[in-house]
């Protein structure tokens, strides 16, 4: 029997496309990670912001999985509540009470399919076309797509060693005729920098939100890698009842990302919206992984394996800084942030150095990253990467610095020998 | 240590919510859903259109779960492609290639969080606030409440025997200034009445979505569930390679609701841009699900499981429409559907019978049903339930249709009796 191809282009009738459908954007980290994907030599990864492949608790993921087929299987195959599995509801719940001493309503919180659906459901339920939403500059590239694919218009703010710099804002906005409507910030071992925005200037951001009648949205996956240093509350938590800040969390990052299980905080209307909106999205986050999740929160076992984590990410994040030290240090031109938690490093080259031009070079000698540009709408920050320090083997750390440091050599090498 | 409260009705400035977050919209038969969850005394539900809670091969998912944690956990708790797991996607193409013959370009397909986020995809690359859809009357309600949340205006045009009448449709629409934009259709076994489109009606269905310059969003969640009768190709098969559907396939009727994990086939460039929108939205469907479902593909034994299920919905189908010709066949004013497949059967009660105050009374005797203005934007259809006969266990069926009677002759007294 022959098998008729279906292979086409595009829709018969393109101009019924909507406007959003037009200009739809991807992420300009996928794009490289295709790049990489498609190597055939062994490349190791500073690109993903992804725990460490050997980052799992896979013993203790295997039991619960065993749990669940046991003794509530038809339950986790069924639909579940739209607002989230009860027992993980209740563990995160408790959580913050821990993390933050604030007994959350329970209509305050509602699970989502990663943090990512969360900054979708922020943006969803606040921007109309053409609404000015202020980022870091740089900032997370899908969080960036997330308020373009909605039409908002994207103001980005450089960060300084205290996070989002507000006097820019002030600079910018306050005699300005239309304020900002949302703020989205990373506050804490922001991506792609790895700063952590200071308490003071945590203040001073809720203060200025609120001179403006403007939201914040709180997008804090990183919030519980820190490694030393004192801890700053959240957004969330400063902002008390005010209802200045939605703030989306997630467990992509302390625990795995493939689960895709987040959650998010804020008032009970825009909870309920919430709710509504994704009925019609994805109806309820996928059981067996809120499940999962829920249960290894009960038994105490999240908590130890985050305790884990931030030894090994700490000693990581060491062994790459003591390699960027030995290796570009001694030169001028060459800096790097030294992150208190998290994943990611941010290292500048000597001006004129095109992180994108840098990059298929240092492909093809065995380590990527993602270029600067990518965490920008509007271009910019051509001699930056962000570098995870999180994903390599900790024996694969000081090679990849060592890579990089040789593709740098013969890509300035090149450089220099162009007419 | 004393835990502060925090619980706020609503944002600080809830003018800051956008026109689509003003109004969005909810699902009507999760209204229901938690009316019923909220009973002590034990329902049979006829309400939610889920697989029997007998109806999962346990011992089967539980033994891949088991091979994948044991030979790719890393992976499968690790993000994955955007596109979908690679294994699954060829299980999928081949699938298509059995079900019509089909050599499925593997750029024309994304997998996706269950057939909802399909429909998701599909309203937010093509319409703009003021679009005008037509959908089937009645239809499934959160694929109406998406139309909704993406501002388009539905126009709801009754179905006939052989489906959505085309002709009502000209009637409508051929001298109107404003076409359609696009026609959103559950050809097979139809959310909530369980008629099949006949393949002239889809022909038909084709032409003049063309003649309009429309598009059609096939949504198939139940297709694969024929229990006799002639198996009609989809019109996505029909359509050839003209580019005028988009078809929303998933696994919650088949296999599992809870495992959210479904699939579109489209021309290139509609995929393409969903896996841009998909990015910023959940960034990939939840690996665990995708991996289990590829590998029980891949082993035959979903479709195993799918034959099985035909011959189980089949009975209880039978089961249904015997009780309901022995309790209500006698008297005029009642009709009902005699599916061929699906999960669904629609029945009318006499004219002036209200079906959402009968729901409370029903509810009360100890049977659970889904009135028939869930099923519209508009209202109507206030005489129509819906019934499901796939989630109820084999032995419930007669008694709760028994209780739909008893529900029925008191509440006609009651309202015989009042003033």
């Amino acid at each position: 029997l022959a098998l008729k191809p279906w292979n086409r282009e595009d829709i018969a009738f393109p101009e019924q496309y909507s406007r959003r459908g037009r200009q739809v954007m991807g992420s300009f980290i996928d794009s490289s990670l295709s790049l990489l994907a498609r190597q055939t030599h062994p490349v190791i990864s500073l690109a993903m912001g992804c725990p460490g492949p050997d980052a799992f608790p896979l013993d203790d993921i295997a039991r619960v999985v065993g749990e669940i087929m046991g003794r509530e299987a038809a339950v986790a195959l069924n639909y579940g509540p739209t607002e989230g599995d009860a027992l993980l509801r209740r563990q995160l719940l408790e959580a913050e009470a821990v993390a933050s001493d604030l007994e959350v309503n329970p209509d305050c919180l509602i699970v989502t399919s990663g943090g990512m659906q969360g900054l979708d459901l922020v943006n969803k339920l606040l921007i109309n076309p053409g609404d000015i939403v202020v980022a870091e500059l740089p900032s997370y590239s899908n969080g960036l797509a997330t308020v373009h694919n909605y039409e908002g218009r994207l103001t980005q703010i450089p960060l300084d060693a205290e996070g989002l710099s507000v006097a820019e804002c002030r600079n910018r906005f306050d005699k300005a005729a239309v304020k900002p409507k949302l703020f989205y910030v990373i506050p804490s071992f922001q991506n792609p920098s790895g700063i952590t925005m200071s308490l003071g200037r945590r203040h001073e951001l809720l203060d200025l939100a609120r001179s403006y009648r403007a939201m914040v949205l709180e997008d804090d996956p990183y919030g519980d890698l820190r490694f030393e240093g004192e801890s700053v509350p959240s957004l969330f938590a400063l902002d008390k009842e005010r209802g200045t800040v939605i703030s989306v969390r997630t467990f992509s990052k302390i625990f795995s990302p493939g689960i895709r299980v987040g959650w998010v905080l804020a008032p009970r209307n825009v909870i309920a919206k919430m709710v509504a909106a994704k009925q019609s999205m994805d109806t309820c986050t996928n059981i067996l992984g809120q499940k999962i999740v829920g249960r290894l929160m009960a038994e105490g076992t999240m908590r130890r394996h985050i305790l884990r984590l931030r030894q090994e990410y700490r000693l990581k994040r060491d062994l790459m800084l003591a390699s960027l030290d030995r290796r570009f240090g001694r030169e001028p031109g060459f800096t790097w942030t030294r992150p208190e938690g998290g994943f990611f490093l941010w290292m500048t080259f000597p001006e004129g150095v095109s992180a994108e031009a840098l990059f298929p070079v240092a492909l093809a000698g065995g380590v990527a990253f993602i270029p600067g540009p990518a965490f920008t709408v509007h271009g910019g920050l051509t001699n930056a990467v962000r570098l995870c320090f999180t994903y390599p083997l900790t024996h694969e750390i000081d090679e990849a610095i060592r890579r990089l440091r040789t593709a740098y050599q013969s890509s300035s090498a090149r450089r220099i020998g162009q007419p």
